[in-house]
């Protein structure tokens, strides 16, 4: 069985891909709306506009990749099923979607992934490996049991068909700008292993080239920022620690780092201090709910780390799910 | 002065005076959209759509009746500004319409509202008075403070002002359901003293006439609800007690009830139970902050006080302005 390496090759995808994905998720996915709130207006001065994937089904934007991704895989794999290696949202994303396509799933899981996270994943359907985070690598894990099943492994970024549904957000958040008559000067895109930003970038090249991109990553995981910056894949230094457990990708990915090097112009980085304080602030004045990794962006415009004055940006809250106690401590925390 | 009666009389807005209100709220107020949860349409068997007020300015629809109302004061009377009584919302809606309008506004308060709707109410730049629930009478208080400065009183709901703008709410959800290719069998609509369902409804009748429309109360306030069955307007119980503050409106107002007795179908009520179960389903799946009185429709839902099996039923979230710690009480108590 080759399943495994099906159509992982690192050729970027195209516009016509995203197009092509877009096509694919139409009904699946959520188009989820472009929101505007007076008060961060006012407070940054400038035009925020947010694309809330907290509102896409399960819960993050990792749906649209893994639905697209997995209807790539060939009619005559699909029985075999799907692993993958996720800290919980590509797992629900790939678990919600393997079950729309009535195909198995088996996601490995880091045991200290938010339980909301684990429990969402099993309640997609999929079989749940959990592991030691910093025991033996996720991808091997991942590869001995595809390779045990016959069954595909859908990597979290690092894939054309995962980058291209991504790239789907970016293509709604141009046409919905569009639609607002808004002129996008900057769009900031949550990073973890660059799917996202990636994904957006190719659709943004196409349809509003002049709008500058960047990451926003957490301190100390700020590895697409250092990256861009040298030219270079950088890892981040070991022993860092950060709450936004869906950001904590060791490099950029290899194919989503050759494009975002060739259509990003930077990146920011934001303390857990100041995702608490967005998280708080999505609460009370947004009143969303927005997990740690999602709220980055929105940290990095309340924070000050770019100009939003008489800018018009928007932004991705790429994710909802926190648990409950978690959420309480970030807004307790954030509020202060 | 006079000034505090100006426009109260008993005559019901028509639906020219709706489309007149969201002409004036175009660009002031936010066109919320409609959404879509693919696990709320499961758990229900049919399909839900969200009016999510809470992204409303202010954070709830109250915005939209304050604006509208405040257009109407003569040119003469605005410098004497308005006085207004509210558990919250209201409150804010008028402070920050006012200050948009350039008006000062005196705001009278129970003490026991929630710290964040006081906080902005303030924030507005309104004065806000305090006063203690179950003390002389809120109406009376502000009458006397009206007719001290010269201003107009702005009534929470019982104004055909306040109504016309709570009905572009019902404009919107009916034309946002029509582009989905939605046909609307159930509307659901949060109820204190029947602003936003008289609004609502009048839009409906014209709109959307084959809708069937529904309060929803919080039990011990289901004033509406038994006044519609009785066919005139009735009292809650003293000493009842429920954490909807939004909600506690002691009768239907006289020009809602003379609206909702034509037009509705009938009410709802549920337990503070069932609405901390919706607000633990509106964080934990919906990603929405929803305050208790904002939630009472998702509670009808999830509790299954309609049939909603195959059918389409839209709902409002009119509110998410609650503190941290009763959102973290109420999704800790509703998760189990």
């Amino acid at each position: 069985m080759t399943s495994s390496s099906v159509s992982t090759a690192e050729t970027p995808p195209g516009y016509s891909d995203i197009l092509a994905a877009a096509k694919r998720l139409a009904g699946k996915a959520v188009v989820t709306p472009l929101l505007e709130s007076h008060a961060l207006n006012a407070r940054a001065g400038g035009r925020i506009l947010i694309k809330p994937e907290i509102l896409q089904r399960t819960g993050s934007f990792k749906f649209r990749g893994a639905y697209n991704r997995l209807g790539l895989i060939p009619a005559e794999d699909r029985a075999a099923g799907v692993v993958a290696f996720s800290s919980g949202n590509h797992a629900q994303g790939v678990a919600a979607a393997a079950a729309l396509y009535g195909m198995p799933a088996t996601i490995v899981m880091p045991a200290d992934a938010p339980a909301i996270k684990i429990a969402n994943t099993r309640g997609y359907g999929a079989a749940v490996e959990l592991y030691e985070r910093g025991s033996a690598s996720r991808e091997a894990r991942a590869e001995a049991i595809a390779a045990k099943l016959g069954a595909t492994v859908v990597r979290p970024y690092d894939d054309p068909g995962i980058v291209a549904g991504q790239g789907t957000c970016g293509l709604e958040i141009a046409a919905q700008a569009d639609a607002l008559g808004a002129q996008l000067d900057t769009l900031l895109v949550c990073c973890g292993g660059g799917g996202l930003a990636s994904g957006c970038a190719i659709a943004f090249a196409e349809v509003s080239p002049a709008t500058k991109i960047y990451t926003v990553e957490p301190a100390g995981f700020d590895d697409t920022r250092r990256s861009l910056t040298a030219g270079e894949r950088l890892a981040n230094a070991p022993g860092q620690a950060s709450f936004c457990d869906a950001l904590l990708a060791p490099t950029p990915g290899a194919l989503t780092f050759s494009i975002n090097q060739r259509l990003l112009a930077g990146g920011f980085a934001v303390s857990d201090a100041e995702v608490a304080a967005a998280m708080a602030y999505a609460f009370s004045v947004l009143k969303l709910v927005v997990e740690p990794g999602g709220a980055v962006c929105l940290a990095a415009v309340l924070a000050g780390k770019l100009d939003t004055r008489g800018k018009t940006v928007a932004l991705t809250l790429s994710g909802g799910n926190v648990d409950p106690e978690t959420h309480a401590k970030a807004v307790a925390a954030g509020s202060v």
